[in-house]
């Protein structure tokens, strides 16, 4: 807040990005244009505040998404990592010029919106004038253009919205998008015409913070704590289920806290991964339905009081609608509403709520939870592959990662893959399993990385790493980004998984249809074209274990000081056990429902 | 329609594909996904259709877009080149999968919405059975999801659009949405849940082609050509001013038929520039209001009967809204509506008006226009410059290009540039200056590529040329398509112009800016990464005017064998004068204002 001073008022471009940095917004995705150029000129006039400048809109919308859910979701476990500049408001910025970049950005939004980002999207627009006059503006469509057409567009996509274009209430239109923004963790959208950018607005609100405080309705927040209580002293078979709301929420604390301090068996879902510490002593993996390693179906599904924290109910995140936990066994809390064995409670906010509860478990007595005894896991059947394999991969990769990491998977066998690691505490996964957007990973990585940077992640032998696995198919979509790692320094290890093509959908479909081949690419030479310095000796390829091993032992690896990449050479057809086995799930359902059209 | 046989029903995926085929189309854009891998199944049982299969639906949008403009659109003057295959009907197709795939397209069918470019998308989405339940499947948005969200954001960029959930209504459906593409010349939208793909349904329609009569209002069009008659013997100064509109709606031949029968002095709008054959001995060059060269703004708005074909009158194409051509000045000749001195007659549709115009005009008698006498365009103050300026290389490029070459310019300063130059005949300009968006032309480019290969043409030496002029920006945003056009064995010739980022951003605002700044990419290695054989052998730099005659009358430029990429080094803040001009206006008229509000 130094550049506001004792100043009433300052330009109506300068608040908004005064407020865009007190959320703890450091780096600003979005791509330049005409009619947000003027807009821009007011980032440099906040201190700590950046401009990014990315390759595409599209992935300004991936990066924005990635960084908001890194900047303020350190892993927090049993350690405490060293963390500096934390902060729990992890809201990220993406501005774009009216029409061609805020379409091009709309299905990065799209994502944070049903994954339940925050991210504010910012769009220069034309001046009020030429709107009133619907001139034919570049950018516009159609002769006699509504210059507002877009943001209807977007009205699917977001939680609240407003049109900065009147002086005397932009501060408190910006203040309230804001808030919504944070409260319900969606995006929203900030129109801004290019004649409004200059105008002075009040700079009084700027001398508080908003209040981030939900309106919590007190008496049912107290029933509920009453009622969980009770469930957790009755129950038999207590267990913790882990869903990714619990990390957008920002609540991944007081989950930790919670699972240590109940020692219940924990569990957690595909999206869920890396919110609760997997070195936790009752931590037994991934529970996703029909498709859990042996016995974690039946064990999760006994449970007699499951408490269900942040779900998020999609398909591949509850095996393919395989999950069976039955109202009267499950205590879902949810973002801003709580169901205790069917009974719903709303206006309780997660985080709240877990911090509620914490205080209540201190003093109270509650029973100890005996080790389920889950079987072993199977052993896949080609262990002795010299070749790197899908079940082999993800779980190496997983041992690899470290305190600190940040590990960023694409759409594709890597989702369903990672299901099979063990993370280290502390790492922060990242992943769109619901939206399931190919390429996204990429523009993730950028903000991710950017994230990192600003938060200090450490570990013991240096800053945390940022490590991108995407495939050889989904780096097509967005690759270019890769270039905008390299402009600004950061290092991500890059694991390129190239079978040659879109494995996942030659599984589902077509396993030798042209449809699902793609360009081939040197990717050897990617690094070199995208201007890294010593690109070629950054990138390598390996095809066996062995050569992977040596990979990922080299001090580049461990302590990376340039950008790597390195392409894995794998099968075109081997895939994830649980990417198969979803995908018989669904094709036995359908059997079975032809057969019983036909009776 | 071989396939087809005597069937009486067919797959509803294989009605589709048929129709599309029909249509001209043959070359198929898109990225699959499991939602549209089976309807992909049957375009190869439909003999001269192919999947493309593009790098990201944004590109494959701009590519749908580059291939219609080009399919049916051959340049035709007075000389007739060797056209094969030619269809009138010049759709395209881009197929996506419902929500990411579908929104990641949007905005490249938003600029074929507001240019009024007929694209058919097709998207694949989940069935009908779990829309009914609101499952949460990927790609969906929020718990409950509406899993027909994504049609609603689509309605301001379609003109038609249909839900095939019915095999009795669905080949009407589709002939019904395929005829509003065509008619209006604008996108439209036909949404194929995945469990009617293979329905069977009437193979009867396909037996006869969709008729696409307009429904012509016959009596007004009888007046409207009476009036333009009486108009044209009575005019004293009459002349004729082309625009894009009158490519869009299949009228190239009718434009420069009229244009040689009535010998009338003609101009082209920067969007209309290469309809009309510009060396026909009365092509004066672009009309853009204020921003035209000497003599030209005086000349065009001093004619008393100004034939005005196909206008789009956005901010670029009118000088900045600085053309001044009153209502009683002129005859506006609009896609399905005429406006003759200000009288307006609808249903009145652009190509079979000129038809009918042209047989009217055969036995007239009209008045022979004499030689305008315009002053010589000035010389421009570098020209001795041995550095390759944008006062230099716009002209030079039309002298490169042939007849039977397409050329592709990118938003920025070729756009600009260009207006400069003078065209062969039959050369077909693409370029998108009404939408703008950076980045559309190296869709484009594949598209426009492909229709050309498909059209067969050529010139006296060999098969026509697809030349690409892309700023170093604007290429960040899409470049991997170059890896689908390498794959594809296409041979465009690759300019990029190289001047250290948004130069045209610079000019409007922030020269010195951080945002106006870009990634430094090694362009002479991008052959090579996306997979040219010879990559590096096909990738040179220039910074002088004599480095790049070389190049240019080199033979892999006069005949390509092979892809080729060439790097235009120019000065970051040089730019083409009619950029400059514009802007100039802009801001005078800007200051005007703000004058005008201080008084």
């Amino acid at each position: 807040m130094g550049s506001i001073g004792t100043q009433s008022s300052i330009p109506l471009g300068l608040y908004l990005w005064t407020r865009i940095s007190q959320l703890g917004t450091q780096s600003v995705m979005g791509v330049p244009g005409d009619m947000n150029l003027e807009l821009l000129d007011y980032i440099k006039e906040v201190e700590g505040l950046k401009w990014i400048g990315n390759a595409n809109e599209l992935n300004a919308a991936y990066a924005a998404d990635g960084y908001a859910r890194v900047k303020g979701c350190p892993g927090v476990g049993k350690l405490e990592c060293q963390i500096n500049n934390f902060t729990e408001i992890e809201t990220c910025t993406v501005t774009t010029t009216m029409g061609v970049g805020e379409l091009s950005a709309i299905n990065g939004i799209a994502g944070a919106y049903t994954e339940e980002v925050k991210v504010v999207h910012i769009v220069g627009t034309t001046s009020t004038e030429v709107q009133a006059k619907r001139l034919m503006i570049h950018h516009n469509l159609g002769p006699s253009p509504d210059h507002k057409v877009f943001e209807k567009i977007s009205s699917h996509v977001r939680c609240a919205h407003t049109w900065l274009e009147d002086a005397a209430t932009a501060p408190r239109e910006i203040d309230r998008v804001l808030y919504e923004c944070h409260i319900k963790s969606l995006p929203v959208y900030i129109f801004v015409p290019m004649d409004y950018v200059h105008v002075p607005v009040s700079a009084e609100p700027l001398r508080s913070p908003i209040n981030f405080t939900p309106a919590i309705n007190k008496a049912n927040e107290t029933k509920v704590i009453q009622k969980v209580m009770g469930a957790l002293r009755n129950a038999r078979k207590p267990m913790v289920l882990v869903d990714c709301l619990a990390s957008r929420h920002n609540a991944r604390r007081e989950t930790n806290e919670l699972v240590c301090r109940l020692g219940l068996p924990a569990f957690s879902t595909p999206m869920g991964k890396s919110i609760v510490d997997e070195t936790y002593a009752q931590y037994y993996g991934i529970y996703n339905g029909a498709v859990s390693y042996p016995g974690v179906q039946a064990a999760v599904e006994s449970s007699d009081c499951l408490l269900n924290i942040g779900p998020l109910l999609s398909d591949s995140n509850t095996g393919g609608h395989s999950r069976q936990i039955r109202t009267e066994q499950v205590i879902l809390i949810g973002s801003a509403s709580c169901s205790i064995f069917g009974e719903s409670y709303s206006d309780v906010y997660l985080r709240p709520l877990l911090q509620r509860l914490l205080e209540v478990i201190k003093g109270a007595e509650l029973p100890v939870a005996s080790d389920l005894g889950l079987p072993t896991r199977p052993c896949p059947e080609d262990t002795d592959s010299d070749l790197i394999r899908q079940s082999w991969i993800w779980e190496r990769l997983g041992r690899f990662a470290r305190t600190g990491d940040v590990l960023i998977a694409d759409s594709g066998t890597a989702q369903f893959g990672f299901s099979d690691a063990y993370f280290p505490e502390q790492l922060n996964y990242v992943t769109q399993l619901y939206f399931g957007s190919i390429g996204y990973s990429v523009g993730a990585c950028l903000g991710a990385a950017l994230a990192q940077r600003e938060i200090g992640l450490l570990n013991e032998s240096g800053p945390g790493r940022t490590i991108l696995v995407v495939g050889d198919g989904s780096l097509q979509l967005t690759v270019q980004e890769i270039g905008t790692m390299i402009r600004l320094g950061l290092k991500p290890i890059i694991f390129v998984i190239n079978n040659n093509g879109y494995t996942i959908e030659r599984v589902i479909h077509g396993p030798e249809e042209a449809y699902n081949d793609i360009s081939t690419w040197r990717h050897q030479v990617l690094l070199e074209f995208f201007g890294a310095k010593d690109g070629r000796k950054c990138s390598q390829e390996v095809r066996t274990k062995e050569e992977m091993e040596r990979v990922l032992s080299s001090h580049h690896y461990v302590n990376p000081t340039d950008i790597q990449l390195l392409e894995v050479h794998m099968d075109t057809l081997d895939a994830p056990w649980r990417l198969k086995r979803q995908i018989e799930l669904i094709n036995e359902r359908m059997a079975v429902k032809k057969t019983a059209k036909k009776a």
